[in-house]
């Protein structure tokens, strides 16, 4: 199975590598091809915090991938004015197994249509301008799967759903061996009342009150 | 506060931007500056798993920290052959207001001689390892702070020490803060039966046991 990440000026870091590692973690296992950063503008990308990235390939360049993994940031709303990537992304959907998005991935995955008629969900600060969209069903879960389309909330969000992707494609036994490796058991501290905040997504209300 | 970042060949992806994103989110809260990629050998380090990185500044030319951020992956154990990086981390550490390692940034610590006489910790298959030096107390935990010197358990786990750090040097509300942009609420799965294996850390065992 082979894995395209792709980057983008003003990517938020870690929407990209938090997925990026349980992948790589998988093909050191070897259940799958080493993963590929593939950018959507310049080969040198800098990040939402001033991380900064070499990509592999243009995606005017790349090969047809099994899966996409599509992270948010603020570039995503950049990315998306690009008619080219929104073509390449519908293009894809037709023929891969499987596009994830991270956080305000949301944007250009909805841009490109690929939220029609799914549950979905994005950073719990996003939820709002997604809800505004009639041809998506938003769920305020840490992360949704519906068919071929999976979909996490903010940044740290997609790890949870990468690891639930693993289980999900390679089984129990290959997602246990990566938790391990990434050592990938995180401490539940929750800081300050996030629950009393009204625009929160409703499983971290959950969480924070039962906490 | 100034963060400096440390970064080399094989360095292991997400213990680099796990805690790059939640100082990155600091910074863009005007608690912090932007944090510095700073290598200790090459300009466009590879990652563990193949990503491109391209530093900030190499170290010899780095302007001195308050902290100094050190990951894992296999190149910590080549990048500690170099004697001056070793210099340059026992001098850094002489006035600098804490340095904080992640998984096997172990190898680094111990070899400059900064886990001596402290409690540490690491990934949990270095555990055996860094239980031979007689120097230094090894702990089962998540993470663990002794004075200026804070460890953590392996890659994922720099998370969980990096917000914990934001929270004792910037206070609880700042750390809410920085959780809730990151949507750091992390799901409680665990696949498989880790605690089965005696070489877990103790942690984990209580986890997974209590899971």
């Amino acid at each position: 199975m082979d894995f395209q990440f792709l980057v983008f000026d003003y990517v938020e870091e870690l929407d990209l590598v938090g997925s990026w590692e349980l992948v790589g973690l998988l093909a050191e296992q070897k259940q799958c091809s080493s993963p590929k950063l593939v950018t959507l503008n310049t080969m040198t990308p800098v990040g939402e915090h001033g991380m900064h990235f070499i990509a592999d390939v243009h995606f005017s360049e790349a090969e047809a991938p099994d899966v996409i993994f599509v992270p948010g940031g603020s570039g995503s709303r950049i990315a998306m004015e690009d008619p080219s990537v929104i073509a390449y992304l519908q293009e894809q959907s037709k023929c891969c197994k499987a596009i994830l998005s991270v956080c305000t991935g949301s944007f250009l995955m909805q841009k490109s249509g690929l939220f029609k008629g799914r549950r979905a969900t994005t950073h719990w600060a996003f939820l709002n301008h997604l809800k505004e969209d009639p041809d998506v069903t938003v769920v305020e879960q840490r992360f949704v799967h519906d068919g071929n389309i999976w979909s996490s909330g903010g940044v740290s969000a997609g790890m949870d759903m990468m690891l639930a992707f693993i289980a999900y494609s390679f089984g129990h036994d290959v997602a246990a061996s990566v938790q391990l490796s990434a050592e990938y058991f995180p401490a539940t501290t929750i800081y300050g009342r996030p629950f009393e905040r009204r625009d929160i997504s409703e499983y971290i209300r959950v969480l924070a009150q039962n906490a």
